[in-house]
């Protein structure tokens, strides 16, 4: 038996609609011929483009489709931070991926601070405020936030552009959650309060769609986008067009939705299964986050160390990532947290790993 | 009517199997199911990594496939050159797209003389015995060279290994045109000859199957492979698996090589008529290469200005990249050539092409 993972970011095989997609890319391929299978605009597959300039009310011109998210982060911080990787500003905890990107690239990584309605405007000021050295960029996902779960209040949202916008700092809104929201009301994105001139907003067809078809999108202010889209061209030249016109056509054929709703469905199954768990199993002194979607949730032990509890769990057969992975390196943040991926494993696993935990920890 | 284009090194529509990649698409899918539409390991999908690594007598952990050539380039040269760019030796003429990389790394470009047997050896020791400052590595397209359609010839690659291995300078093979030769014998490969401790050996199905399923791959030294691959996880998580796997049903159907041989007829009809009517045309000091191969043939104007010609032919709808792109920015070499791609026009329009351009010179 594989262990429970609670550890992988990763949609589970069954939320994944992949004899549909195996019809899309047949049909697709025979509709476009031989231009899905060869070189094209590094900005991608035109029909796609399009659909998303349209849900962000902007012209296509500012709608790059990137191979994932994630290279699109890189081409995001190469345009931004060449020559000068400066300050970047950062959710703690945060994604690890971006934070490994910034390391790499010689970034100094600062993290706000957060509560359960998501990053502290007034924290994000004070840095502003205390440094004559203006920060390169913000990086937030607001919504389901990966690792934490937590959403950032609507309140907060229109605070944070206020001050983002005295300042003139650039944010990059990483959003691939938002859609896979299974209750509660969705807050308007910062890209939409802002205007877009300032924030740039990325998401991606891994958590509506499928990951591995690697279709990233990100929305630029007008004067970033053609640059975007040149160091795309001179990175990869273009995308997989055939994965791209894939998602076109399972969006032609109505199947966006409906899949959409399988896939919430499916995943508040697997929260509500974790939660449940948590509820039962722990009376020790740990909290964790409630988040209305996306894939994550948020434990803290209230003191107690997680990378000991990751040692004996794994032997137990449950794995996880541990909360100071979600911090820069030498920091010491997050060692009494960790991050529960509640997307991969079905319900009844789901709730015996937890009560895995939570015996480990009463022990 | 679109320009006759010459610049474009893609090939023609009628040489991608768009009907049977969309079969083997849909089989695959079908197949794997939900597997190769979500996250996988980086090196990518099995099958496709194993017999890769078979052709080329590795153990399937040395193959890394990317999301196409340049973007393995791209992490190539990040693992190696991290915080050391230096010098990196290149053929005079290289590929642009590399040299781009190059210079945006902040690494000393040096390009080594060429002659229509390839890079000069001599010439290679030479650099290596004038500084005491090692290079960081050799990029070196050794057959149907993009730009010159030149091949390093058997004695030349010999020699070559023979240098290298004195000097255990790391070498990057990049071979993508290899099995699109329509005539003559293939010479071994570098990465045959060496063992591949120092060559990293790189190629794609770009050219034997289609560009837009984004295949490349690298096999990499033992000692690299495994950093390379975290390098490619960090970039961007993992590829596109369905496309390899619909590369992968391709191979398994007995399709790669008849398809081949298509390839290569289309191509080397198209390289007839450009000879053909380079031969009829140019009667003025010019000069060109005579590949057996590949997508590309250099013409040297013997000291006319490509750039001038460039700017007539646009006028004339005839377009192709002038020699200057293919050498360092700052080296003012190339000036009196042009790099002619004859896989995306056919024949007909080959000729009446490459007569625009005899015209404007005997003008």
């Amino acid at each position: 038996m594989p262990p429970i993972s609670f550890a992988r970011g990763a949609p589970a095989p069954e939320l994944i609609p992949a004899a549909e997609l195996a019809e899309c890319a047949h049909a697709a391929a025979i509709k476009e011929g031989a231009a899905v299978f060869s070189y094209g605009p590094a900005g991608g597959y035109g029909p796609l483009r399009e659909w998303v300039a349209a849900r962000h009310h902007v012209d296509s011109g500012r709608v790059v489709l990137t191979v994932g998210g994630l290279l699109g982060f890189v081409l995001y911080v190469a345009e931004l931070l060449e020559h000068r990787p400066g300050r970047v500003l950062v959710e703690g905890p945060s994604y690890d991926r971006p934070l490994k990107i910034l390391a790499r690239e010689g970034a100094e990584i600062v993290p706000l601070e957060m509560d359960a309605e998501g990053l502290d405007p007034d924290r994000l000021e004070h840095e502003l405020e205390s440094s004559s050295d203006a920060p390169s960029f913000l990086y937030t996902i607001p919504t389901f936030q990966n690792p934490s779960g937590r959403t950032l209040s609507p309140e907060r949202r229109r605070r944070l552009v206020e001050i983002v916008k005295e300042h003139g700092l650039p944010v990059l809104e990483d959003d691939p959650y938002r859609l896979v929201r299974y209750e509660g009301e969705a807050p308007p994105t910062l890209h939409e309060l802002e205007g877009g001139e300032l924030v740039t907003h990325t998401s991606s067809f891994s958590k509506t769609v499928a990951p591995g078809l690697r279709t990233g999108y990100f929305v630029l202010p007008a004067s970033d986008a053609s640059a975007f889209e040149e160091r795309a061209n001179a990175t990869y030249i273009s995308p997989p067009f055939f994965a791209q016109a894939t998602i076109a056509e399972f969006i032609e054929r109505g199947r966006f939705e409906p899949n959409l709703e399988r896939v919430r469905e499916g995943l508040r199954a697997r929260r509500d299964a974790m939660l449940g768990a948590l509820e039962t199993g722990f009376q020790n002194g740990s909290s964790w986050s409630h988040p209305e979607g996306g894939y994550f949730l948020w434990l803290d032990l209230g003191g107690g160390d997680a990378d000991v509890l990751a040692k004996r769990a794994e032997e137990e057969g449950v794995t996880f990532v541990c909360g100071a992975d979600f911090f820069p390196p030498d920091s010491a943040l997050g060692a009494s947290a960790l991050r529960l991926a509640f997307s991969y494993e079905p319900p009844e696993r789901i709730a015996e790993g937890v009560g895995i935990l939570a015996k480990l920890l009463g022990e």
